[in-house]
């Protein structure tokens, strides 16, 4: 499989997680979204959303990291992301897709961009706004993961929801948001990030961070 | 089971649509949004997000319109919304994903209030706004469903895809988007709306709209 990727997109990021926990190898081309090589003919010819990631496996080119988790575990069932109770599907579905659909659009560069060009917004604004909207998503997902009584993941094991979880939260993170009062979040990122899939999914370990500590 | 909703919440119709397809009976419980009945205490103990669509079913509240969409076709196999075929999945969630993850938030109430107050923007920029986004995913959508040689409906029937593309187009149509170079839209439009399922699910049709013809 080849991941088109950035390193510090969340949802490139999500996918490197997917495939880690999954134990599929892949080779990460990195897509520079600063140069806006995803919006040229060559790239937009494979995936017209513009947009990564992009998967190449099994001679399809797929994009949408959520469909794109959703097809890798139906496709390689082995090393689940997703539990196998109904119950227990819907509810790390409930609190992934209230991030992937209510939080990462307002956040995401296309966005920020548009609210600094043509709406004439101050990077102050920008801010205010990145975070007002991470505490009205993340706020509602700690209150669940308190009802559920979570421990250091959702279950037994990262899956589905710490795919979406922690690239939300290393984003976060770059803008400074406080997570004081959101223990539950910050004891699932604690607990991922000593795994080694997800250090190895990192942005910081990323081959096209310019910053990385070689 | 029963269904906690606003007749023009995208969200809601969703699953208006999706338990019609589906054929399973259910209550429809009007949430007065415009007076933010959604944000109160007896609501949001049951179902933190403070949004709409909940579903009450088999002693439990859900919410999330996706997950509940993923969890009613697992929950209930019968004349199921995803095909079967692994890939047609992918093609399905792909496309449907989209709009729910890149396209809803930025159109959803609570952004649009936002750019109003505090941001001080006017009615024409925020219509500008809905329209610079509807654009930006639709156009690669129509594009996928030319590359795909779609007919009335994504596949033989209507079913994951068009429970989420038909509430994004009535929005679309309520703010005079332009659909003039995306016949594959109108046509899968067309032929939903002229079915009973798609035309019960419709908010015109809907108890609390104070419009509807009686």
């Amino acid at each position: 499989m080849k991941l088109y990727g950035y390193y510090r997109s969340s949802t490139s990021y999500r996918l490197r997680i997917a495939l880690e926990l999954k134990g599929i190898a892949f080779e990460n081309i990195p897509v520079n979204l600063l140069q806006s090589e995803q919006k040229g003919a060559a790239y937009t010819s494979r995936n017209p959303f513009g947009s990564v990631p992009m998967l190449e496996a099994d001679g399809r080119d797929r994009a949408q990291s959520m469909a794109l988790i959703e097809w890798l575990d139906e496709a390689h069932p082995e090393r689940p992301l997703l539990p196998a109770d109904l119950e227990d599907r819907y509810t790390a579905r409930e609190l992934a897709y209230a991030i992937a659909t209510e939080l990462h659009a307002p956040l995401n560069l296309p966005v920020l961009k548009y609210l600094k060009n043509p709406l004439g917004h101050s990077q102050d604004e920008i801010d205010t706004w990145y975070r007002h909207w991470l505490a009205r998503t993340l706020g509602p997902v700690e209150q669940r993961l308190a009802q559920l009584g979570t421990g250091d993941f959702l279950f037994d094991r990262p899956g589905f929801f710490e795919v979406v979880l922690l690239p939300q939260v290393y984003n976060a993170r770059r803008f400074s948001f406080d997570f004081g009062d959101k223990p539950h979040i910050e004891r699932i990122e604690a607990a991922c990030l000593a795994l080694p899939e997800f250090q190895r999914a990192h942005p910081d370990n990323q081959p096209d961070n310019p910053e990385r500590s070689q």
